[in-house]
This record gives structure tokens, sequence and C-alpha cells, in this order.
């Protein structure tokens, strides 16, 4: 990854786009944040739908993934990477941003230090894959944080896929959304962190099933934000020049990803297709 | 102010305080959500009551009072300056910021960040004081970041003195709120930045004043949380150890003080009187 290290912070003009990436569409709720909430930015998002979910593969194979995407997107210089999916937060963060050296954001301290500051009785839920819940990051960075703090975790597995296959108002999203929160709903937490980046593409539901006395935080939501603060104390945000033309990427099938990306964001998209080369077995 | 460019980040412990100041007891809303937030950090307070309020002073007199301040501070090593006065932060951050090696946040934009994350309509309003508002920094901070966001600014310079006196909850303090809205109340807000630090312990009675359908921004909260986003950005949060001990400094009438931050603290506190040095008239 060595054109990683030749991206030197000092070199980046505030005119760089920020390179937001994900599994597949999930991080698309982190590109729809960034769009309302930092106008100017020009946004470059890769989905990696080709080998979405990331949920249930082995933390090497999702670190080398995401080394993958982020040194397909470096070539753009970026003035900032941002690691929209939780799985590949919690096993690869600390392994990109060892590697690059622009600022690189990840979408679960956000969320956890969102809760963190909502809560009133330090009982706090967090939904996610199974990669996210077994790491045990969001309950670490809640922690540290806060040590007083219970933590109630809980994959969701079944989330994903029908996010994936743009399935989000039906009555079978319904009776999974309600079935899969039944544990959680017997805990008194009082805020819930939608630790996944597909989940507000569900969070009607999520909420419907959880009750109005759990505040729901998402962690797409708060990356936005902490995006902002972290360009600007860096003094990278853009500050004037024409709205942005963003660039989309995707490595699986287009039609989908742009169907899903157009009906989220409400705008047209450009989008390219992007192949993984695959090995050849010799 | 030879002293503060001495301080290199490189060689700051994440075990070092952070340093927050205010023109008066106004920072304490923000000492009382980083003990929230980040209750393994040290904060080192310093409230310049002897020259409270800052609001109707020059700018230059501030900026000379914040440098003062700085200077007296850094003297500990901080890791983080905070400017917890929104008066100071309007004309003293971007001073202060290229005079020290280490992060200076001010309240100004974690506020504007919140409202503008938060605001449906785009239309919010900011009470601050005279000086604040005179700046205009909360409206070219809040259309930095959405050129279309319209903003309604109102000074309320009876509110910081009833804050300095301790008088919260009384009927005068009732009705000077209600008659200093006013003006606010006949626009269609969404959103109101409490744009002074001064202002969360007024934060019932002006909730009350603007009605539910007002979402009250706290720039005291939002500084809090941008100050650990800051601190995790550079590897800078304490991750472990006791519980810290803060510090208090006040260059006023100590007792006032210390009655105020206790009953806003909710816990005993150790404060250092300090007396400026007044020049002498030859």
């Amino acid at each position: 990854m060595k054109s990683c290290q030749n991206v030197q912070e000092s070199g980046v003009s505030v005119q760089q786009p920020i390179a937001i990436l994900d599994s597949g569409v999930g991080g698309l709720t982190v590109v729809k944040e960034v769009m309302r909430q930092l106008p100017r930015e020009k946004i470059m998002y890769f989905g990696d739908t080709a080998r979405t979910p990331y949920g249930p593969r082995p933390a090497e194979e999702v670190t080398r993934f995401t080394r993958q995407i982020v040194e397909y997107l470096i070539q753009y210089r970026p003035k900032m990477i941002v690691i929209a999916c939780n799985t590949a937060t919690a096993v690869a963060l600390e392994d990109i941003r060892s590697r690059v050296a622009i600022p690189v954001v990840g979408v679960i301290h956000p969320g956890a230090r969102a809760a963190n500051g909502r809560t009133q009785t330090g009982m706090v839920g967090v939904i996610g894959t199974e990669g996210t819940v077994r790491s045990g990051a969001y309950e670490q960075a809640l922690k540290q944080l806060s040590p007083s703090t219970q933590v109630y975790s809980l994959a969701c597995p079944r989330f994903v896929p029908l996010v994936e296959r743009g399935n989000f108002r039906s009555k079978e999203t319904f009776d999974v959304v309600e079935s899969s929160l039944q544990p959680l709903k017997e805990r008194a937490i009082d805020t819930l962190i939608l630790g996944c980046t597909h989940y507000p593409f569900l969070s009607e539901t999520i909420a419907s099933v959880m009750g109005k006395d759990v505040a729901l935080i998402s962690s797409a939501d708060e990356t936005a934000r902490e995006i902002s603060t972290i360009l600007h104390d860096r003094n990278r945000l853009t500050r004037e020049g024409e709205l942005p033309v963003h660039q989309f990427f995707c490595s699986g099938d287009p039609r989908m990803f742009r169907m899903i990306a157009q009906e989220w964001l409400g705008e047209q998209i450009e989008l390219t297709p992007v192949v993984w080369q695959v090995p050849k077995i010799v």
C-alpha cells in the first residue's frame, strides 16, 4: 500500500473529495447526511456490492477487502477516508489509520459518543452484524468513554440482506425486525445504537418496535457530524465553490445499486462499475 | 506569548488536563458536560469573574483578556484549550489557534454544526451577547456549512448578569427571558442556538417561553461532544487511570464562584483565586 503513504496531509487541497466506503449500500446513509450537513463537500463513494455482506466474514478477509478499496480510492487523492461500514470499522480502522497520512474516520466512535451523551440511565443497546457484535468494538468504545455504562449487544444478521434487496417497508421486514429485537425489548435500555450503516433504511420500523422511550442513535448521522468536526479542526472544510458532483463506484450489479442509491438520495447519480480482478488459479 | 509556542503537540501526554476558560461561570456548563461525557479527563477551568461580562467589551479588549488567560493556563501544559465563551470565541479563536501548537476549540462551530444537523426548515435562531451577535460569527459558521440557512440573531444582554448573580429561576428571570425573546417568537424558527455558555443555566425558562416546537441547541453540550471527537481523532483521549481531580481558578470573588460552581456541578471544587496585576500608572 505504498501509494497511500505518499499522500501527505499537508499536500491535500480542501477541494479534494471525502472518500466513503462500505460493503454495499449501507454507507449511503452516511452519504445522505454528509450531503445534507455539508452540501459543499464532494463525495466519492465505493460500495463493495459484489462481496456484501461483510458481517459474517473473518476479520482478516474484511481487513484485506477494506485495504483494497482504500487503495482504489486513494488514487483520487481524497482529503479524508470514511469507513462507513461498522464491520470494517471494527476490524480494520486502526490498520487503515496506520497506513494513510490523511484522517480516517470510522462509524463506531461517533455512534458510541452520541449514545454516551444521550443516555440518562447508562443502559445502552447496540444492534449490528455478527462481525461487529463479535468484535466488542461498541462496548469497548462506550466503556472507554464512561466505564460504568451497561451495554447490551445483539447481532441482527437478517437486516442487511433485506436492505441490499431494497426491501425496506414490507410485512416481511416488520416481522423480521420485531422478532430479531425481542431480546433487547426485555432490557431497560433508554438508548439504542443502530450499529450498522444499513439500519437507518429500517429506522421507522425499528422505532415502532422499540417504542418512543428508546432514543435511536444512527451511527450514520453521527459520523457525518464528526466528519464536519474533524475537517474543521484540521482546516480542511470546503468554504466556497460550485455545488459538487459526487462520484459513485460499486463492484456488483450496477442496476440494483443505482436503484437503491437514487431512491435513498433522491437524485440521479454518476456511477462507475468496478470489477475486482480475480486471482488466476494456476 | 512565547510560552505558548513552546508547547508542541507531540510532547503532550494524554494525562494532561483540558484547559477551559470563560469570562465567568458560563463555561461551567461546558465543564459539567465534559465531566459527564468524559469522566476520565482532568479539567482546569478559568473563570475571569473579575472582568465579566465580556459581551459589551470591544473586540481588542476581549482578545487581550483571552490571550492573558491562555498564557496563564498554558504553564500547566494542557493538551487542549477550550474557549468556553461565545464572545471570546467570536473575536479571539483564530488568534489563539495561531499562537499555540495544541488544538483550540471554541463554542460557536459546535453549536452551529448541531443546529445545521437538526433543523428541518433551515430557519435557525441564535441568542447571544451583544459582542457575539455583532460579530456575526454564528451566521457565518451556519452559512459556511449550508449557504441556504436563514439565521435570526438576537442579543440578550440581560441574561448573563442574572446568571452571574446565581439568579436562575426567579419571577424576575422569567419576565426578563420572556420579554427578551419576544422578537424571536415572531419568526418561524424550528431550532434555537443558546449562543452563550451562560444560557443553559436558564434553559428551562427559555424552553418554556419558546415552546416545544423549537429545539434548543446548547453550545456547551455540543462543545463537550466535539472535544471528545477531536481528542479521539488526535489519539489524545485518556484511556485509564484514577478519576481526576479538577482545578478551578477565578479572578473575582471566590465565594460567589464557589457557590455557583458547586450548585451547578453538584460537588465540592478545588478553587484557586487569581489576582490580575493591574498595570501601574506612572
